[in-house]
Protein backbone atom coordinates (compact mmCIF):
# COMPACT_ATOMS: atom_id res chain seq x y z
CA UNK A 1 0.00 0.00 0.00
CA UNK A 2 2.63 2.50 0.86
CA UNK A 3 3.90 2.71 -2.51
CA UNK A 4 0.28 3.37 -3.89
CA UNK A 5 -0.35 5.94 -1.18
CA UNK A 6 2.97 7.75 -2.48
CA UNK A 7 2.16 7.44 -5.50
CA UNK A 8 -1.17 9.47 -5.19
CA UNK A 9 0.43 11.85 -3.01
CA UNK A 10 3.33 12.48 -5.97
CA UNK A 11 0.42 12.99 -8.51
CA UNK A 12 -1.47 15.68 -6.02
CA UNK A 13 1.42 17.16 -5.30
CA UNK A 14 2.21 17.81 -9.18
CA UNK A 15 -1.03 18.66 -9.76
CA UNK A 16 -0.54 21.44 -7.31
CA UNK A 17 2.71 22.65 -8.78
CA UNK A 18 0.86 22.71 -12.50
CA UNK A 19 -2.02 25.04 -10.70
CA UNK A 20 0.82 27.32 -9.27
CA UNK A 21 2.39 27.39 -12.68
CA UNK A 22 -0.84 28.11 -14.31
CA UNK A 23 -1.63 30.62 -11.98
CA UNK A 24 1.05 32.90 -12.35
CA UNK A 25 2.09 32.61 -15.96
CA UNK A 26 -1.40 30.60 -17.44
CA UNK A 27 -1.69 27.74 -19.68
CA UNK A 28 0.72 28.61 -21.58
CA UNK A 29 3.46 27.67 -19.32
CA UNK A 30 1.91 24.66 -17.93
CA UNK A 31 3.71 22.83 -20.37
CA UNK A 32 5.31 19.04 -19.17
CA UNK A 33 8.92 20.83 -19.70
CA UNK A 34 7.52 23.96 -17.70
CA UNK A 35 6.48 22.14 -14.67
CA UNK A 36 9.20 20.19 -14.16
CA UNK A 37 11.71 22.63 -14.81
CA UNK A 38 9.06 24.20 -11.60
CA UNK A 39 9.29 21.53 -9.83
CA UNK A 40 13.43 21.16 -10.16
CA UNK A 41 12.73 17.39 -11.68
CA UNK A 42 13.70 16.31 -15.02
CA UNK A 43 10.77 15.41 -17.57
CA UNK A 44 11.46 11.95 -17.04
CA UNK A 45 10.36 11.57 -13.21
CA UNK A 46 6.85 13.70 -14.53
CA UNK A 47 6.53 11.13 -17.31
CA UNK A 48 6.60 8.59 -14.85
CA UNK A 49 3.20 10.05 -12.83
CA UNK A 50 1.49 11.30 -15.86
CA UNK A 51 1.08 10.12 -19.58
CA UNK A 52 1.31 12.92 -21.58
CA UNK A 53 0.04 16.78 -20.90
CA UNK A 54 -2.92 16.77 -21.60
CA UNK A 55 -3.86 13.92 -18.22
CA UNK A 56 -1.66 16.10 -16.32
CA UNK A 57 -3.47 18.94 -17.19
CA UNK A 58 -6.99 17.40 -16.63
CA UNK A 59 -5.77 15.92 -13.50
CA UNK A 60 -4.91 19.24 -11.78
CA UNK A 61 -7.93 20.71 -13.02
CA UNK A 62 -9.93 18.10 -11.05
CA UNK A 63 -7.52 18.41 -8.27
CA UNK A 64 -8.78 22.66 -8.35
CA UNK A 65 -12.36 21.75 -8.92
CA UNK A 66 -11.89 19.23 -5.48
CA UNK A 67 -9.65 21.75 -3.91
CA UNK A 68 -13.11 24.37 -4.22
CA UNK A 69 -15.37 22.03 -2.23
CA UNK A 70 -13.55 21.62 0.16
CA UNK A 71 -12.77 25.19 0.63
CA UNK A 72 -16.72 25.46 0.62
CA UNK A 73 -17.43 22.86 2.81
CA UNK A 74 -15.21 24.61 5.15
CA UNK A 75 -17.04 28.04 4.73
CA UNK A 76 -20.10 27.40 5.35
CA UNK A 77 -19.64 24.82 8.47
CA UNK A 78 -19.93 27.03 11.20
CA UNK A 79 -22.89 28.76 9.44
CA UNK A 80 -26.55 27.55 9.78
CA UNK A 81 -28.29 25.47 7.29
CA UNK A 82 -30.64 27.26 4.62
CA UNK A 83 -30.80 30.81 3.50
CA UNK A 84 -27.41 31.71 5.53
CA UNK A 85 -25.48 29.24 3.89
CA UNK A 86 -27.09 30.04 0.37
CA UNK A 87 -25.57 33.52 0.85
CA UNK A 88 -22.48 32.13 2.57
CA UNK A 89 -21.89 29.43 -0.54
CA UNK A 90 -22.81 32.10 -3.43
CA UNK A 91 -20.21 34.90 -1.58
CA UNK A 92 -17.59 32.38 -1.60
CA UNK A 93 -17.94 31.96 -5.04
CA UNK A 94 -17.31 35.50 -6.02
CA UNK A 95 -14.19 35.81 -3.89
CA UNK A 96 -13.56 38.58 -2.05
CA UNK A 97 -9.61 38.47 -1.83
CA UNK A 98 -8.38 40.86 -4.53
CA UNK A 99 -6.20 38.11 -6.66
CA UNK A 100 -8.52 35.51 -6.21
CA UNK A 101 -6.52 32.35 -6.29
CA UNK A 102 -8.46 29.75 -8.93
CA UNK A 103 -9.87 32.36 -11.08
CA UNK A 104 -6.86 31.95 -13.65
CA UNK A 105 -6.92 28.70 -13.54
CA UNK A 106 -10.40 28.15 -14.65
CA UNK A 107 -10.63 30.56 -17.16
CA UNK A 108 -7.92 28.46 -18.36
CA UNK A 109 -9.98 25.37 -18.41
CA UNK A 110 -12.49 27.04 -19.92
CA UNK A 111 -9.99 27.89 -22.82
CA UNK A 112 -9.18 24.41 -23.03
CA UNK A 113 -12.24 22.91 -22.57
CA UNK A 114 -14.08 23.96 -25.77
CA UNK A 115 -11.18 21.55 -28.04
CA UNK A 116 -10.88 18.82 -25.27
CA UNK A 117 -13.94 16.20 -23.94
CA UNK A 118 -12.02 15.09 -20.60
CA UNK A 119 -11.44 18.79 -19.61
CA UNK A 120 -15.31 19.68 -20.65
CA UNK A 121 -16.27 16.67 -18.58
CA UNK A 122 -14.29 18.31 -15.34
CA UNK A 123 -16.23 21.62 -16.18
CA UNK A 124 -19.63 19.54 -16.25
CA UNK A 125 -18.92 17.39 -12.53
CA UNK A 126 -18.25 20.67 -11.62
CA UNK A 127 -21.48 22.60 -11.98
CA UNK A 128 -23.24 19.24 -11.23
CA UNK A 129 -22.02 19.33 -8.40
CA UNK A 130 -22.29 23.06 -7.30
CA UNK A 131 -25.93 22.97 -8.48
CA UNK A 132 -26.57 20.25 -6.08
CA UNK A 133 -24.97 22.47 -3.43
CA UNK A 134 -27.06 25.47 -4.30
CA UNK A 135 -30.53 22.93 -4.57
CA UNK A 136 -29.91 21.55 -1.28
CA UNK A 137 -29.73 25.38 0.44
CA UNK A 138 -32.60 26.14 -1.48
CA UNK A 139 -34.82 23.44 -0.18
CA UNK A 140 -33.59 23.91 3.63
CA UNK A 141 -34.53 27.38 3.52
CA UNK A 142 -37.98 26.57 2.55
CA UNK A 143 -38.51 24.06 4.75
CA UNK A 144 -37.12 26.50 7.38
CA UNK A 145 -40.34 28.87 5.84
CA UNK A 146 -37.09 31.33 5.30
CA UNK A 147 -38.84 31.37 1.66
CA UNK A 148 -41.21 30.05 -0.38
CA UNK A 149 -40.63 27.46 -2.61
CA UNK A 150 -39.57 28.36 -6.19
CA UNK A 151 -41.49 28.06 -8.96
CA UNK A 152 -38.78 26.17 -10.54
CA UNK A 153 -36.10 24.71 -9.13
CA UNK A 154 -34.64 24.18 -11.98
CA UNK A 155 -34.40 27.71 -13.12
CA UNK A 156 -34.07 29.28 -10.16
CA UNK A 157 -30.53 27.05 -9.48
CA UNK A 158 -29.85 27.92 -13.31
CA UNK A 159 -30.48 31.86 -12.32
CA UNK A 160 -28.21 32.28 -9.27
CA UNK A 161 -25.42 30.10 -11.15
CA UNK A 162 -24.94 32.12 -14.36
CA UNK A 163 -25.14 35.39 -12.46
CA UNK A 164 -22.78 34.17 -9.92
CA UNK A 165 -20.16 33.23 -12.95
CA UNK A 166 -21.09 36.43 -14.61
CA UNK A 167 -20.13 38.13 -11.28
CA UNK A 168 -17.08 36.74 -10.52
CA UNK A 169 -16.28 36.94 -14.18
CA UNK A 170 -16.18 41.09 -13.59
CA UNK A 171 -14.74 41.05 -10.21
CA UNK A 172 -12.01 39.31 -12.24
CA UNK A 173 -11.52 42.01 -14.87
CA UNK A 174 -13.15 44.94 -13.53
CA UNK A 175 -12.26 44.82 -9.93
CA UNK A 176 -12.57 49.10 -9.66
CA UNK A 177 -16.24 48.56 -11.02
CA UNK A 178 -16.85 45.28 -8.60
CA UNK A 179 -14.81 46.30 -5.43
CA UNK A 180 -15.52 43.89 -2.67
CA UNK A 181 -17.86 45.37 -0.64
CA UNK A 182 -20.06 45.97 -4.02
CA UNK A 183 -19.68 42.07 -4.38
CA UNK A 184 -21.64 41.34 -1.65
CA UNK A 185 -24.20 43.98 -2.06
CA UNK A 186 -24.58 42.29 -5.49
CA UNK A 187 -24.94 38.75 -4.01
CA UNK A 188 -27.81 39.84 -1.32
CA UNK A 189 -29.50 41.99 -4.34
CA UNK A 190 -29.30 38.50 -6.33
CA UNK A 191 -31.06 36.91 -3.59
CA UNK A 192 -33.85 39.31 -2.89
CA UNK A 193 -34.48 39.50 -6.71
CA UNK A 194 -34.89 35.63 -7.03
CA UNK A 195 -36.21 33.97 -3.99
CA UNK A 196 -39.46 35.29 -2.86
CA UNK A 197 -40.22 35.52 0.77
CA UNK A 198 -42.31 33.08 2.36
CA UNK A 199 -45.94 34.15 3.03
CA UNK A 200 -47.03 34.67 6.61
CA UNK A 201 -48.50 31.59 7.93
CA UNK B 1 -4.22 56.69 -48.83
CA UNK B 2 -5.03 53.65 -51.15
CA UNK B 3 -1.54 52.09 -49.32
CA UNK B 4 -3.21 53.14 -45.76
CA UNK B 5 -6.89 51.41 -46.58
CA UNK B 6 -4.81 48.27 -48.04
CA UNK B 7 -2.41 48.13 -45.25
CA UNK B 8 -5.66 48.00 -42.40
CA UNK B 9 -8.01 45.61 -45.12
CA UNK B 10 -5.15 43.51 -44.85
CA UNK B 11 -4.86 43.80 -40.59
CA UNK B 12 -8.30 43.09 -40.63
CA UNK B 13 -8.30 40.30 -43.20
CA UNK B 14 -4.88 39.08 -40.57
CA UNK B 15 -7.06 39.57 -37.58
CA UNK B 16 -10.31 37.72 -39.05
CA UNK B 17 -7.32 34.39 -40.43
CA UNK B 18 -6.48 34.27 -36.37
CA UNK B 19 -9.99 34.58 -35.27
CA UNK B 20 -10.94 31.29 -37.62
CA UNK B 21 -7.45 29.53 -36.20
CA UNK B 22 -8.98 30.15 -32.58
CA UNK B 23 -12.20 28.81 -33.50
CA UNK B 24 -11.23 25.74 -35.02
CA UNK B 25 -7.70 25.06 -32.75
CA UNK B 26 -7.70 26.68 -29.82
CA UNK B 27 -5.91 29.50 -28.63
CA UNK B 28 -2.47 27.47 -28.50
CA UNK B 29 -2.48 27.68 -32.20
CA UNK B 30 -2.75 30.94 -32.95
CA UNK B 31 0.90 31.66 -33.22
CA UNK B 32 2.01 33.39 -35.53
CA UNK B 33 3.44 30.50 -37.34
CA UNK B 34 -0.04 28.99 -37.06
CA UNK B 35 -1.49 31.91 -38.71
CA UNK B 36 0.56 32.45 -41.63
CA UNK B 37 0.61 28.70 -42.41
CA UNK B 38 -3.39 28.68 -42.61
CA UNK B 39 -3.18 32.01 -44.55
CA UNK B 40 -0.77 30.78 -46.86
CA UNK B 41 2.19 33.26 -46.60
CA UNK B 42 5.45 33.83 -44.85
CA UNK B 43 6.00 34.74 -40.96
CA UNK B 44 7.59 37.55 -42.81
CA UNK B 45 4.16 38.75 -44.80
CA UNK B 46 2.63 38.71 -40.99
CA UNK B 47 5.51 40.65 -39.64
CA UNK B 48 5.29 43.33 -41.89
CA UNK B 49 1.42 43.96 -40.27
CA UNK B 50 1.86 43.37 -36.72
CA UNK B 51 5.10 43.73 -34.52
CA UNK B 52 4.45 40.49 -32.70
CA UNK B 53 1.64 37.85 -31.51
CA UNK B 54 0.78 40.17 -28.70
CA UNK B 55 -0.11 42.62 -30.89
CA UNK B 56 -2.06 40.31 -33.73
CA UNK B 57 -3.99 38.56 -30.96
CA UNK B 58 -5.21 41.91 -29.15
CA UNK B 59 -6.44 43.52 -32.51
CA UNK B 60 -7.70 40.05 -33.87
CA UNK B 61 -9.55 39.89 -30.04
CA UNK B 62 -10.77 43.71 -30.89
CA UNK B 63 -12.26 42.94 -34.33
CA UNK B 64 -14.17 39.88 -33.04
CA UNK B 65 -15.92 42.53 -30.08
CA UNK B 66 -16.04 45.23 -32.78
CA UNK B 67 -17.85 42.41 -35.26
CA UNK B 68 -20.29 41.07 -32.48
CA UNK B 69 -21.61 44.57 -31.83
CA UNK B 70 -22.33 44.95 -35.86
CA UNK B 71 -23.90 41.82 -35.75
CA UNK B 72 -26.16 43.13 -32.55
CA UNK B 73 -27.10 46.04 -34.11
CA UNK B 74 -27.95 44.34 -37.18
CA UNK B 75 -29.98 41.92 -35.24
CA UNK B 76 -32.39 44.39 -32.99
CA UNK B 77 -32.69 46.70 -36.19
CA UNK B 78 -35.89 45.93 -37.03
CA UNK B 79 -37.02 45.32 -33.47
CA UNK B 80 -39.10 48.61 -31.37
CA UNK B 81 -37.14 50.02 -28.82
CA UNK B 82 -37.66 49.20 -25.16
CA UNK B 83 -38.23 46.14 -23.83
CA UNK B 84 -38.73 44.35 -26.74
CA UNK B 85 -34.97 44.93 -28.06
CA UNK B 86 -33.61 44.33 -24.60
CA UNK B 87 -34.65 40.51 -24.88
CA UNK B 88 -33.55 40.35 -28.40
CA UNK B 89 -30.49 41.61 -27.53
CA UNK B 90 -30.19 39.26 -24.14
CA UNK B 91 -31.27 36.17 -26.67
CA UNK B 92 -28.73 37.48 -28.99
CA UNK B 93 -25.89 37.14 -26.29
CA UNK B 94 -27.24 33.72 -25.39
CA UNK B 95 -26.48 32.15 -29.31
CA UNK B 96 -29.06 29.95 -30.44
CA UNK B 97 -26.24 28.05 -33.00
CA UNK B 98 -25.42 24.57 -31.75
CA UNK B 99 -21.83 26.00 -32.37
CA UNK B 100 -21.43 29.49 -31.53
CA UNK B 101 -18.86 31.07 -33.67
CA UNK B 102 -17.00 33.48 -31.20
CA UNK B 103 -17.35 31.61 -28.03
CA UNK B 104 -14.39 29.72 -28.19
CA UNK B 105 -12.56 32.79 -28.75
CA UNK B 106 -14.22 34.82 -26.14
CA UNK B 107 -12.96 31.90 -23.80
CA UNK B 108 -9.49 31.97 -24.78
CA UNK B 109 -9.50 35.84 -24.65
CA UNK B 110 -10.40 35.39 -20.97
CA UNK B 111 -7.34 32.65 -20.39
CA UNK B 112 -5.06 35.16 -22.00
CA UNK B 113 -6.49 38.05 -20.41
CA UNK B 114 -6.03 37.49 -16.74
CA UNK B 115 -2.08 38.32 -17.27
CA UNK B 116 -2.37 40.71 -20.06
CA UNK B 117 -3.16 44.36 -19.43
CA UNK B 118 -3.78 45.16 -23.31
CA UNK B 119 -6.56 41.65 -23.44
CA UNK B 120 -7.86 42.65 -20.27
CA UNK B 121 -8.30 46.19 -21.63
CA UNK B 122 -10.71 44.79 -25.27
CA UNK B 123 -12.79 42.89 -22.31
CA UNK B 124 -13.12 46.14 -20.36
CA UNK B 125 -14.19 48.13 -23.37
CA UNK B 126 -16.51 45.20 -24.58
CA UNK B 127 -18.47 45.05 -21.30
CA UNK B 128 -18.56 48.64 -21.06
CA UNK B 129 -20.08 49.14 -24.36
CA UNK B 130 -22.67 46.13 -23.94
CA UNK B 131 -24.06 47.64 -20.32
CA UNK B 132 -24.40 51.22 -22.15
CA UNK B 133 -26.71 49.39 -24.97
CA UNK B 134 -28.83 47.67 -21.89
CA UNK B 135 -29.01 51.03 -19.92
CA UNK B 136 -30.38 52.35 -23.08
CA UNK B 137 -32.56 49.47 -23.60
CA UNK B 138 -33.91 49.37 -20.27
CA UNK B 139 -34.32 53.82 -19.97
CA UNK B 140 -36.74 53.09 -23.18
CA UNK B 141 -38.25 50.29 -21.71
CA UNK B 142 -39.68 52.60 -18.41
CA UNK B 143 -40.12 55.90 -20.39
CA UNK B 144 -42.51 54.00 -22.55
CA UNK B 145 -44.40 52.56 -19.57
CA UNK B 146 -43.60 48.96 -20.36
CA UNK B 147 -41.78 48.29 -16.77
CA UNK B 148 -40.81 50.74 -13.67
CA UNK B 149 -37.85 51.85 -13.58
CA UNK B 150 -35.40 49.94 -11.52
CA UNK B 151 -34.11 50.61 -8.39
CA UNK B 152 -30.77 50.77 -9.19
CA UNK B 153 -30.27 51.09 -12.75
CA UNK B 154 -26.17 50.33 -12.46
CA UNK B 155 -27.43 46.81 -10.37
CA UNK B 156 -30.39 45.62 -12.54
CA UNK B 157 -27.54 45.72 -15.69
CA UNK B 158 -25.09 44.25 -14.14
CA UNK B 159 -27.17 41.53 -13.25
CA UNK B 160 -28.81 40.89 -16.74
CA UNK B 161 -25.44 41.20 -17.83
CA UNK B 162 -24.11 38.33 -15.69
CA UNK B 163 -26.76 36.01 -15.79
CA UNK B 164 -26.43 36.28 -19.82
CA UNK B 165 -22.57 35.28 -19.80
CA UNK B 166 -23.24 32.05 -16.93
CA UNK B 167 -25.79 31.02 -19.35
CA UNK B 168 -23.89 31.83 -22.40
CA UNK B 169 -21.00 29.37 -20.50
CA UNK B 170 -23.83 26.76 -19.77
CA UNK B 171 -25.16 26.30 -23.39
CA UNK B 172 -21.31 26.35 -24.41
CA UNK B 173 -20.39 23.33 -21.89
CA UNK B 174 -23.72 21.76 -21.03
CA UNK B 175 -25.89 21.85 -24.49
CA UNK B 176 -28.20 18.98 -22.83
CA UNK B 177 -28.99 21.16 -20.02
CA UNK B 178 -28.95 24.07 -22.13
CA UNK B 179 -31.21 23.57 -25.76
CA UNK B 180 -31.78 26.10 -27.56
CA UNK B 181 -35.54 26.45 -26.35
CA UNK B 182 -34.86 26.61 -22.89
CA UNK B 183 -32.05 29.37 -23.40
CA UNK B 184 -35.05 31.68 -24.90
CA UNK B 185 -36.88 30.37 -22.04
CA UNK B 186 -34.23 31.45 -19.15
CA UNK B 187 -34.28 34.75 -21.17
CA UNK B 188 -38.07 35.28 -20.85
CA UNK B 189 -38.01 34.41 -17.09
CA UNK B 190 -34.35 36.50 -16.53
CA UNK B 191 -36.48 39.52 -17.62
CA UNK B 192 -39.34 38.66 -15.46
CA UNK B 193 -37.71 38.17 -12.46
CA UNK B 194 -35.36 41.24 -12.78
CA UNK B 195 -38.14 43.57 -14.23
CA UNK B 196 -40.80 44.95 -12.29
CA UNK B 197 -43.70 45.77 -14.06
CA UNK B 198 -45.08 49.09 -14.68
CA UNK B 199 -47.98 50.71 -12.11
CA UNK B 200 -51.03 51.36 -13.49
CA UNK B 201 -51.83 55.09 -14.12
Amino acid sequence: MPRIVDHDRRRAEIARLAVRVMQRDGAESATVRGIAKAGGFSIGVLSHYFRDKDELVGFAFQWVAQQSFADLDAAVAGVPPGLARLRTALEFMVPASGAPSFIRVWLNLWGGAMGNPKLARVHRDYYARWRRYLRRYLREAVRQREIAAPRSLRNTTDLLTAAVDGYWIGAAFEPRRFPVRRRRALVAGLLATVLRPARAA
